[in-house]
C-alpha cells in the first residue's frame, strides 16, 4: 500500500490526498510535524534528501517527492491529465505557475499568518501584492474559460492543475487575501469542492 | 516552423533553445526584451497571459509557456525524458525542486547583479544563503549518483533534468557565487556541455 508522508494543514500536501482521493486510491496516511523538524531527520532524508513534505513511497520502497510531480505521477493514464500531449503540456504550464507565482506568495503568507501567528499587517507587502496578482490572473484566465464553455482550468473536465491550484487558493483567506470580489474564482473553488466532494471551508 | 519567444540572457530561454538544439528541432528565435516591458504588451500577452518568457508558438498557431512544461512537451518520446514512468517522474521532481528551491536564488541574484548592476554585497543575504544550498544540494546528489555510477541527475544519460539545472548553475558566477570548490557539479557542467556541445564559459 502507498504511503503519504505530510502534514494536513499543508496546501503542496492536501493536493496529494485529494489526487489519492478522486483516483480511490488506498494509502496510508503519515503524519510529519516540519514545525518540529520531522522533515530533517536522517530517517526523512533517506526517503526525500530535499527535505520538504509532501513524499510518497508507492508501495514498493521507491519514493517520489515534490507534490506536482507526485500528481503527475498518480494521475497519469486516469481523467485528471488529459491523453492528448499539447493539453497535457497546458496543465504543466499551470502546474509550473503554481509552484513559481502562486505558492511562493499564497501559501507563504498564510504560513506566516497560520503556522507563526503573525497578523496580516505584518506580512511582507510585495508577497501580498504578488498573491493578489496571481489571483487575478487566476480570475481572468477563468473568465476566458467560461467564455470557451469550458468549467475547469484546462478543459470543460477537472484536471491535476485544477486541484494543485485549489489547495492553497480555497485556503487563501487564511493568508489575508480576500476572494469575496473574485466571482469567476470563487465559483470555480465551488465546482472543485463538488467534484472532489470537499466539504466547503467556513467563510472567513 | 516552431518559433521560440525569448531573451538569450535568460536561463529559462536558454534551456529551451539547449533542448531543441539538442534535439535537431527546427525553429526561429524571436527576441523579446522584457527590461523593456516587451513581454506586457497586448500581443505578447496574446501569446502568453502569463506575461513571462519563454513562450514557443508550436508551428501550427498553438502557444506553450513555462520553461519546463515547454522541455517536457518537446522532449516527450526522445532519448531526454526517461519512457519509464517512474524515471520520467524523477525528471519531474527535479523540474520541481529547479523552479522552486533555486531559480528564485540562482537566477534571482544573477538578475540583480547583471541585469539591475547590483554589486554582490549589495545581494539579500537569505537568498544568497538559498542559492548556496541549493548548490550544495545539487553538490550532494551528484556524488551520490557518481557512487551509483551514473553521470548526470536521474540517470547516466543526459535528461532534461540536467539542461533545466545547467541553465543557470553555469551561470552562477554572475550571480556571486563560488563553484570552484563544488567539484561534482563543475565536472557535472562539463560533462553537460560536451553532451550538449556548449562552449565553455570563462571562469568568473
Amino acid at each position: 500500500m502507498m504511503h503519504i508522508y505530510g502534514d494536513l494543514n499543508s496546501g503542496n500536501c492536501l493536493k496529494v490526498k485529494y489526487t489519492a482521493d478522486a483516483l480511490g486510491l488506498s494509502y496510508q496516511w503519515v503524519p510529519v510535524d516540519i514545525m518540529k523538524g520531522e522533515a530533517k531527520t536522517p530517517a526523512f532524508l533517506a526517503m526525500n534528501d530535499m527535505a520538504q513534505v509532501p513524499v510518497v513511497e508507492l508501495g514498493d520502497g521507491r519514493f517520489l517527492a515534490q507534490s506536482n510531480a507526485i500528481l503527475r505521477y498518480l494521475a497519469r493514464g486516469t481523467n485528471l491529465l488529459p491523453e492528448d500531449a499539447y493539453r497535457a503540456a497546458k496543465v504543466d504550464e499551470l502546474l509550473f505557475w503554481e509552484q513559481y507565482s502562486h505558492e511562493p506568495y499564497i501559501a507563504v503568507c498564510r504560513f506566516q499568518m497560520v503556522y507563526l501567528g503573525k497578523p496580516a499587517s505584518a506580512l511582507d507587502p510585495d508577497k501580498v501584492k504578488r498573491g493578489n496578482d496571481a489571483l487575478d490572473f487566476m480570475e481572468q484566465r477563468l473568465t476566458k474559460q467560461a467564455c470557451a464553455q469550458e468549467r475547469f482550468f484546462v478543459s470543460d473536465d477537472l484536471t491535476i492543475a485544477d486541484i494543485a491550484l485549489l489547495a492553497y487558493t480555497r485556503l487563501a483567506g487564511q493568508g489575508g487575501f480576500d476572494l469575496s470580489q473574485r466571482k469567476a474564482l470563487t465559483g470555480w473553488i465551488r465546482r472543485c469542492e463538488e467534484t472532489l466532494r470537499l466539504e466547503s471551508l467556513p467563510a472567513e
